[in-house]
């Protein structure tokens, strides 16, 4: 059963597909390695084994009649707990006083469900996706935080609990569980994938996002999540690429190093990003030095101001009755999210805008810009989610990011790189991440 | 003379284009009658008439080798002082402590100039188009308001000074002043045409708009000006529609009435536009009543709260510098803006944008919703530049309007009626507007 296990979903998808495996069997298998780990790993918020047994066993039949509902046929996905699903409730981590039983999927849900996708479950987030951490632990070390706030779906798809997960990031919530989790995470152009469904802390920043093992699971998932949607006002109607295609066979990437980024990592972070960027140079890779804008200066205030602000407006009415209750990160941020000035608000968008027009004209020079994912591997203790401000800034330009991994500290944790495209040249993204990701050939799988 | 004072852009373009007219011909034209009226209406701020000349002799030559570089081929247009135009200053209506020489159009003002038009120069403009008022008198009355902010706009196209003229609209400043100087007014949908070069007063509310002769000038003009602009964050890149065409043979529209709105007009114009409606009707358009959403409760309040917001936000630093040569109004609500938490600026953007999702769904049932522009004719005096709030909704909607004069009052002020269709529904706006225009048959000039 291990070889499921460690399929991606693209691969899981083709092997259905031609008949060599069946969408209940791989369900087994997943079912298999959460009963296992779970007790541990505690990744799960609501596991809605029946359900998806039932869809699976639907799957077989249509599968075995050569019907087939789209490119996730019969594999299975978990939902970060703030993403809605038709019948489940969902708790954004919070307590009874915040939750929602949802009657409608969430637009990304309801695509990834029409694409053949079986939903097993809900996953762990941080209260309202905010730092306030959760019990999850991180499947190469479950004494180590997996990362936030997608904790859940960086341990399900980390310990091989199931293919792909989606995640939301406004911060660093996609890429920095991924990394600490040993799997690939990406987040598209800010507006690419409707946000519709899903529990917002700031509109202008949030981004759904999937965690997954391969390149190729996140351009499939973008190829089926991606899309206008009227009804998100963040939504945006620009023409859509061919995100699988651009993975199939893919030329020696131009990559820009942001350097001054790069410094900052921890220096055993440092010392494997250079070794995996003289690995890559080596495959035939362009590795130059890409300038980062001098717009950076005051970007992580910015962002702050635009999430404090939005977080405040979001959670205005439901503070208002349940302060108490609150965890205190959020609670904190919310009660100073209050007093930010419109003002002041406005001249951080200004900020952010400047920052991404700054740096889509240096990406656009470039396949991906590198920089570190985190500063180092992920943390030990469950009480701290890790450091976001390496993703920061590509959730403040709304850029499509990659995270990768590039191997194994001595600890025995994963190492990542953070590539990062222009605006809306998901395409292109996808085209040197796949590139790179061959060429730095991580197999790794944390001990089951 | 009179003749070619009185065709639309459309139709000097065509004359143009067929030899009849000749761009220095047309340009004189408007020049005589600049002369001879600008001491009594004061409407230009800068008459680039040396400039202009050049540019005609070389539409001239240019015609007569049969090169036409584009649709408004050698026809003068008039630009509202907050547009940049390369080599002029914008003045925005205020002090020179404001002005700035532009080195480069404005990205509308380039689209026009590139199409052939002939800028003529500037006309006056409300300071930073809110509602200090200019100098500028009513082509019909000039005791009477042309309406603002695009006072200049509205007088210099009503009194036949030029056939088009840019105005802006962020509350009521396209369609009011079109309402009472007798013209066809029309801003589109927000995000259609970028703003990028034009001083804003409020980024989310401020339109670009034409003030012109007849709804295929209005046509004309979007089909030149509209499309996406990825340097202006609020630029949308929808499809565009072949707007032009639009207006050719349009069929009887269903008009959508919108009562409550009409209702509140002055007893006059309500009259007026019952008989227009009745009109209209039997000419045979199915005119039905449409229902205003819950959802305008409030609106005015959110709109004002986003513009006074927003335009602290922009004056930020130039009050800090200059508070005391701000003009009264201007500076209040500068002033009052900085005060306005994000909180309370964020509800008023989901209010303004539930209102836009309430009346879009509205609006796709009919070819045109139908209010008042304004409450009644132009108010007597310049002091005060007349009551924007029927224009508002849809610039806080960000919905498409159009306003047509639809007959003169006893006092020989013009009466308007505003059509408004569903967000990037242009061609289905023009198709009912050019139809409704024809069955109307308005052919009144003021006296010249």
């Amino acid at each position: 059963m291990a070889d499921l296990n460690d399929v991606s979903a693209a691969e899981a998808a083709r092997r259905i597909r031609s008949g060599a495996l069946s969408p209940s069997n791989l369900l087994a298998a997943c079912l298999k390695r959460i009963d296992a780990l779970e007790p541990t790993l505690k990744a799960w918020v609501h596991l809605d084994r029946d359900a998806a047994a039932r869809v699976a066993v639907q799957r077989d039949i249509e599968a075995r009649e050569g019907r087939f509902m789209g490119p996730l046929h019969g594999v299975p996905v978990a939902l970060k707990d703030i993403y809605d699903a038709a019948g489940l409730v969902t708790t954004a981590g919070a307590g009874p006083w915040a939750h929602r039983r949802a009657t409608v999927d969430a637009v990304s849900v309801a695509r990834l469900r029409g694409a053949g996708a079986v939903i097993l479950g809900k996953v762990t987030t941080t209260a309202f996706a905010f730092r306030d951490p959760t019990e999850t632990g991180n499947p190469w070390n479950p004494a180590h935080t997996p990362g936030g706030s997608s904790s859940g779906s960086g341990a399900a798809v980390g310990s091989r609990m199931v293919p792909l997960a989606l995640g939301t990031q406004t911060v660093g919530s996609v890429l920095r569980p991924a990394a600490y989790c040993g799997v690939v995470g990406f987040k598209p152009t800010h507006g690419r994938i409707s946000a519709v469904g899903v529990v917002p802390l700031a509109w202008s920043l949030d981004h759904v996002g999937v965690l997954c093992r391969a390149v190729e699971d996140a351009a499939l998932a973008l190829a089926i999540m991606a899309g206008h949607d009227a009804a998100d006002p963040h939504s945006v109607p620009m023409p859509l690429d061919d995100y699988v295609g651009s993975v199939a066979s893919p030329a020696a990437p131009r990559l820009g190093v942001l350097r001054p980024l790069v410094e900052r990592a921890e220096p055993d972070n440092r010392a494997q990003i250079d070794s995996t960027l003289k690995a890559l140079r080596a495959a035939g890779a362009q590795v130059e030095d890409a300038p980062l804008a001098a717009s950076f200066e005051g970007l992580p205030e910015a962002g702050d101001t635009v999430m404090r602000a939005e977080a405040a407006a979001f959670h205005r009415d439901l503070y208002a009755r349940h302060a108490a209750e609150y965890p205190v990160h959020l609670g904190e941020r919310v009660k100073d999210g209050q007093a930010v000035r419109a003002v002041d608000y406005l001249a951080a968008q200004t900020h952010r805008r400047a920052f991404r027009a700054d740096m889509a004209s240096v990406a656009s020079r470039f396949d991906a810009l590198v920089s570190p994912t985190a500063p180092g591997t992920a943390p030990k203790g469950l009480a701290f989610t890790g450091d976001a401000s390496f993703c920061a800034p590509w959730s403040s330009a709304g850029m499509p990011s990659i995270s990768l991994p590039t191997g194994l500290a001595p600890s025995g944790l994963p190492f990542a790189i953070q590539l990062t495209g222009a605006p809306w040249s998901e395409a292109r993204l996808f085209a040197a991440a796949a590139w790179c990701e061959r060429a730095i050939g991580f197999k790794e799988a944390p001990h089951a």
